[in-house]
């Protein structure tokens, strides 16, 4: 930590941060892009190194954090299961305390929530979530951006962050770590979550985190799910870790699949977004995602943005 | 890109760029190997981050890849299959997208070179071929390089591109990339190739993707091919991903061996080359490959500089 | 190299400097890691690019070289048996030549010292031990590093090597390369080792490669090792490599915990120390590892500061 410093603020899951401090956060991502899409350079992290911990195989958190930390002038240290598996060798407690004397900042990708909690704790820098069982909340960061650049960012490039509210997400699909951190965002912004799922595969508040209730509502149908909705977005039907589960899932999911049907539903001017890789013909129609609503290939360059301007909040705290 | 760029350049195979193109590059190869001998710092491609995607494994590309990115100032992302596989998760088209979203440049190794035609076409970045089945055109240029340095560079340092002109290399051995790779590029660059392979092994002037079939001539026995060659060259007789043919090739290549016989009879100042690593004793004795005509070690260093200067040209065009 | 520099330094075996090195190193560690702490950029390094080698995987050894390196503003390659496993497609002799002639400094972890020792011998670089079967200089030098933190440094951060003259070391445990490397230590030093190992684990001076049976003394039982000692250090009942002893070295070394009884007999303001991981309730209890006298994290921290001033003295030479 620099000098003078007093706490290590951790991103852990997407509750960690507050509403204005959101509103910074996605100014600074505005002004970082533009940075990057006009080749000026900008280092503020130069001398700081980030760890990575992948404990699951990923290219777009990999390429997206390594990159982005290398445009912000830092270093990266990436450590795979085969370098070292959390818990495994050591205590993770022991892994933290070792690492965060020999680096600035550390994303981890794992399993259970619980793990990073624990290396969070006893970390002496920040930690972030690079996608557990739990959260996501570094892609719905980049999504909440994606949607503001539609609808939230004058020609200036000057962000309105109240352009999410009262908005409505439709979340059609698996009620996964994305749908659990879409009802945080929710909560804390100020818009709603209609969420869709087959039986079976329900979000869990308890498990999302959440205290208000109102912040996303239950829909049996997808269709019904997209009515009005400014943004619909979904996941694979199997996510990794629940590979066994695949057969059981195509069957469960056979209805779950965002098309154009849906898209027809939701407000003319709504977005389709999804985290990537696709499967075609699964969760989404080709038609849907390589169609004129669709955002993902802006939602997937966002990733490295918000999280560029995420490790400068949390290391160098509020700019400007 | 950098803004005011118009085209997005590739090399994916050695007949991607005309004669005079390779006249600029080996004087900048020149002019960067110079300055990393004696010690200059020079980094145009601070900023720039590159991907290499391998889906074979490789000692050499890597860290020449690696070692001249840093060595220009820029960043570098390694991605293994391990990491990810190109169409596995995703279609390649989509990879492409996202991963030419994030970095500046992409080196890949994979097998078919369809798979790198099909990744470049949706790249918005240069896509280099770091080899495939096909081709190895990095290693040509090294090769080349390596000549210049023995034959067309004066005291000063001056390059003299036209001391290829009319010279005979011997291919010994395996009709494979490398040999489809010298094809090319004797064709663009004004030289001859004696071919000499086992019978099973032929190059095929179809996948080479030439045209004017003066530009090689074939040897039933390696020692004629050698016969007044500047250059003899060879590679292992079982490529990666050739294992199972093992056997049989070792019985097929056995007189595939150079040894001091074919040097003899080559030029009284040829050069020994071979792209490494080496099996002494089967396509290359001792004698030759540690002997006095061989240049291997200047090869496997030229790699390096040859690829930053064709970085540089990739990223920022014709410089001076 | 640098131009003008005569002579490659290795440093593969703790012998490899001399005393009066050793003396300028730790005062250069000294200022290296006020530097970090006090975030003072420090990158005389930069523009040289670090190859690792690791045979056997690591997590302190991987972060502490390369975060190290970063910091000092170098690049760095990591090759992992995955890419690269010495001696496999090529002779060791052949890689030397080809990584060497690519980057400015090697470092290797792998099993057999001579392994190492060949990589050197070809070498255009210098080569740095990250643990071989029969040495870990890097660890020992962070080791005395963290006592002269305790003992030898005055308010204003002077170092005083000679606080280590006439120390004793209490070694509990197996006769590894660990206890090897404190031997040699020892012997350029000037202290003592008191050995206590299991009946079939001891100490081989010969492989350790010391001449004077002076420095270290051999005690059956622990506890008589310990007694009087400034520092009591151990290591996990099994190294990397011997997991198929397992089950007899976890009766053989039943008696080879460092616990309150060990600590309580040696001197009042003796440390403890372990390389990690640690294995809490076999080499050392939680009370031991947890306790006021444990410098467990700032050992596993200077292994970074360490190695920064190891890679500058390498390449560099004297500095002031």
């Amino acid at each position: 930590m620099k000098p003078g410093a007093k706490l290590i603020r951790h991103y852990l899951q997407f509750k960690d941060l507050r509403a204005e401090e959101y509103a910074h956060l996605f100014e600074r991502v505005a002004i970082i892009k533009r940075r990057f899409k006009n080749y000026e350079r900008y280092q503020p992290l130069a001398d700081r190194t980030l760890a990575m911990i992948f404990e699951k195989a990923s290219t777009r958190t990999r390429v997206s954090f390594e990159a982005g930390m290398y445009q912000m002038g830092g270093s990266v240290v990436h450590l795979t299961t085969g370098d070292s598996q959390l818990g495994r060798a050591e205590p993770i407690e022991d892994s933290a305390r070792v690492i965060s004397r020999m680096v600035d900042i550390v994303m981890i990708r794992t399993f259970e929530q619980t793990k990073i909690e624990r290396f969070a704790a006893h970390s002496r820098v920040p930690v972030i979530n690079g996608l557990t069982n739990e959260f996501h909340p570094c892609q719905i960061l980049a999504d909440l951006f994606t949607f503001i650049e539609a609808h939230g960012m004058n020609r200036r490039g000057i962000v309105d962050v109240d352009c999410l509210k009262g908005r409505v997400v439709a979340w059609v699909g698996d009620g996964n770590n994305m749908a659990n951190t879409w009802l945080q965002a929710a909560e804390i912004l100020g818009f709603t979550v209609h969420v869709s799922t087959p039986s079976g595969y329900e979000v869990n508040a308890e498990v999302a985190g959440i205290t208000n209730s109102d912040c996303y509502k239950v829909f049996n149908n997808p269709v019904d799910a997209c009515r009005g909705a400014d943004l619909v977005t979904t996941d694979v039907w199997t996510s990794m870790g629940y590979e066994a589960e695949n057969d059981a899932r195509r069957k469960a999911f056979a209805d779950w699949c965002v098309d154009a049907e849906m898209m027809n539903v939701a407000k003319p001017d709504a977005l389709f977004m999804h985290c990537l890789p696709a499967h075609r013909g699964e969760e989404v129609t080709a038609e849907v995602i390589d169609g004129p609503q669709s955002v993902v290939w802006d939602e997937a360059e966002n990733r490295m943005h918000v999280q560029k301007a995420l490790m400068e909040y949390l290391l160098l705290g509020r700019i400007g």
